[in-house]
């Protein structure tokens, strides 16, 4: 078996440095089973040792490791996997509180995946206070888009909480579900003509735009129409429709080093959607208004607040009728996180405005169209993966902020369950500082993957966060 | 304070790399103070965070990191060490025995130490079993070499087991030990003209050795005798004199991955020293005769035992009237393993003769001509640190098989008993395993560093050199 990697894959090893580590992860922290023995992690180590089927992609690695631009580059099967490299027990140590668990995967998020095997790690993290272990499960970012990353992990756990014989999620191939399979757990997406969904992110999106760049030369006349409206917002002074050359210099666009910090929040989608209901926005809204306010506080807190406000780019998935999910494309569209702004209410109001302008430039684009024009958009910050060029440019957005959909219903894996899912993602120079947030079972749970050293007290940001949200319920709802 | 790094030093910058970590480290495991709160390493992390003062060499970074080979390379102080990043708290997974012990330092020894950073890291690791806790103490070999280090985790403990205010070590300067210090725990070494003295390593020695090739061309005429010496015995036929023509080709003399396993084994002094004075050998010799016999079994269990006897090459602290210890001149000498040979007091003779014949070619010979004539024995087995040639080559040695004299009473940190001081060194191309030992408190602490690829199953060699010592007692003591 040999299968040639995309250019989207590719581009992930082309970036891939000592600083700028190219794979995502997930931190799922679970409740055990009542009664489970206090081995069971040790039991699925053994179970694992003597289990030898490794289904694909788990058994992929790079034919040429040592020369990852390799025009030829492919997958190759490894024929004998050493699961126990890949899977790994650790423990925190006391008082094992969410602040050791920050500290040691922020220093797991901190390690290169080996590339001369097949590129994923699963850590089963013990020690958690009341007796609860962790996930964090780590795959490079060449072997799989965060789409199927989530659903292979999706894979990997029941919605039956008496399930106890689900298969260790090696040994499950994709899209392949075992055979007493519930229904699948992520609602299916709705389909659309070409509709982009702001909430339907498929994660990081530099290779697709760059190889839509590479394709097509010259815009299509939507396209153009579309560059044409930006260039005459930004002219006329309309700053609701967010053009690549607004985004003000920021801390955040800076280099970056090899470490890592990563804090977590997680609140009811609930409350959430009540916000943007009564705002007249999306729930991507308001996760966009309650980054900006916590970025707001945490640069105000550092005198290191821009006057201009803060531009996030946003991955947006593009359907057609004929592709339900699991594709993919992925668009972006830029939008402000009015940062400038101290009144909560007027933040988000300016953000639903924002966004429904960018949206409403792509409306009626083919796929392609839409593609081309993200990657306008957004081409001037690829050139930071060049060594030399990276952090030394002007920021075209200031950060990138992603919402993954993900299970809505609660998950198990063998009757542990799994409280919560947290998606860790991808800092490069520039981009110092990435928030991605995935739904899971009533919740949306925030990652803030940040450099160590360029963002100090990252842990602030996930505070900060929080306290967005009980701002804007005062302000929109009881306001 | 800017300063230049030595030949020497810069060695183990240029030969880093990602299968080639230049780090050495010591898995220190202790026994709590009696009554000691269980939450001591947490309250020692508070300690630290309160504790700005970091003395040399822990503030020491690279000038020009991402330009290792840079020929003006220096050290220069970094002015906010972050401790929080170089003193890291880890934990065991249950149930904390050594075998889990040995897979996390494992783990933390095959991850590259930052360069970017003051280049050592110190892990707290709790969770041993009985409620034990270790110390992994990682420094780039740049920085210090084997000898300095030791001194300086050395001069963090004290011989005092009622000392409860001993400071961190980052905050005491080398050689300048706190006021109320107890007398060196280490035995001063022996003043004598240019002895060479096995037991006395001061580490890897292939950068002292290179810039010996470099500085002194033509060899003096002690050294030319010394290599006339060596071709005669090997055209006789005389193999108890060992040339770098002699070793066989070996499975550990292979490429090697970026992962790592280690092995320890502690032995009482008392017993290695019994059957030294009954076979008329030394300490070292025993140790190679350990090394040897587990070696043996452990490649005829994988078939793979070469006809012709591995070749060890052992460093050699040289020193003169002048240099009472810290010195840095390291030299070689090779001497056979016997591993041809079955019987255990055969084998155990045959080493003492090679060892003493090697000695007595360096007898006489001024320091210089010891390193040089040092150098142009092992002199090809460097060349296997260049990237292409590694792990090509026939090997020069099979092993490097190092014992580094350590303290020999017991030493505490606030109470806590420092059980054993098992060091980890470096494999490289061509050298996959490495052999090295500690003498501490009445134990010979050995470490058995490899790549877990090329080694598999290195814990076995652990197993095998205690049985080793239990059949030599048997053939030399009682047989």
């Amino acid at each position: 078996m040999v299968k040639h990697l995309s250019p989207s894959d590719a581009m992930f090893l082309y970036g891939e440095s000592r600083e700028q580590m190219m794979h995502v992860a997930g931190l799922m922290p679970f409740t055990p089973a009542p009664g489970s023995s206090p081995d069971h992690l040790r039991n699925l180590m053994d179970e694992l040792r003597s289990n030898p089927t490794v289904a694909a992609p788990w058994n992929f690695k790079l034919r040429t490791p040592d020369l990852l631009w390799n025009p030829l580059q492919s997958w190759v099967e490894e024929p004998a996997v050493d699961l126990e490299y890949h899977v790994r027990r650790s423990a925190l140590p006391s008082p094992g509180d969410e602040r050791e668990l920050g500290i040691l995967v922020s220093r797991l998020h901190g390690y290169r995946v080996d590339l001369h095997r097949p590129p994923w790690e699963v850590h089963l993290i013990e020690g958690l206070e009341r007796g609860r272990f962790a996930w964090y499960a780590k795959i490079h970012h060449s072997l799989v888009d965060g789409y199927s990353a989530m659903q292979a992990m999706t894979n990997a756990l029941s919605s039956d909480p008496d399930e106890r014989d689900w298969p260790l999620f090696f040994s499950i191939a994709p899209r392949a579900r075992p055979a007493r399979t519930p229904p699948p757990p992520t609602t299916p997406p709705a389909a659309g003509d070409a509709e982009p969904d702001p909430g339907g992110s498929r994660g990081i999106h530099f290779p697709e735009l760059l190889g839509a760049v590479r394709e097509q030369y010259g815009a299509s006349k939507a396209v153009a129409r579309a560059l044409l409206n930006l260039v005459q917002a930004s002219r006329a002074g309309d700053h609701e429709l967010v053009s690549p050359l607004e985004a003000p210099r920021c801390v955040l666009n800076a280099r970056i080093s090899r470490s890592r910090r990563f804090a977590t929040q997680s609140l009811a989608i609930d409350r959430i959607r009540a916000v943007a209901k009564a705002a007249g926005g999306t729930l991507n809204d308001v996760v966009l208004a309650l980054s900006g306010g916590s970025l707001r506080t945490y640069l105000l807190e550092q005198g290191a607040l821009p006057d201009a406000p803060l531009v996030a780019m946003l991955p947006v998935a593009i359907r057609t009728k004929d592709e339900l999910g699991g594709g993919n494309a992925v668009g972006a569209i830029l939008a402000t996180l009015a940062t400038d702004i101290a009144d909560p209410a007027e933040r988000l109001a300016r953000i639903v405005a924002s966004t429904a302008r960018a949206k409403q430039q792509l409306q009626g684009m083919s796929k392609a169209a839409i593609l081309q024009y993200s990657a306008l958009l957004t081409a001037p910050s690829m050139l930071h993966m060049i060594p030399g060029v990276a952090g030394h440019l002007r920021p075209t957005f200031n950060i990138v902020i992603s919402n993954v959909p993900g299970p809505d219903r609660p998950l198990y894996f063998r009757g542990a369950r799994l409280e919560a899912w947290y998606p860790m993602s991808i800092p490069i120079h520039g981009q110092a500082l990435n928030i991605t947030c995935t739904s899971y079972a009533g919740s949306v749970c925030f990652g803030f993957t940040g450099c160590r050293d360029t963002v100090p007290h990252l842990q602030r940001l996930a505070v900060y966060c929080g306290e967005a949200l009980s701002e804007l319920e005062g302000a929109v709802l009881h306001g």
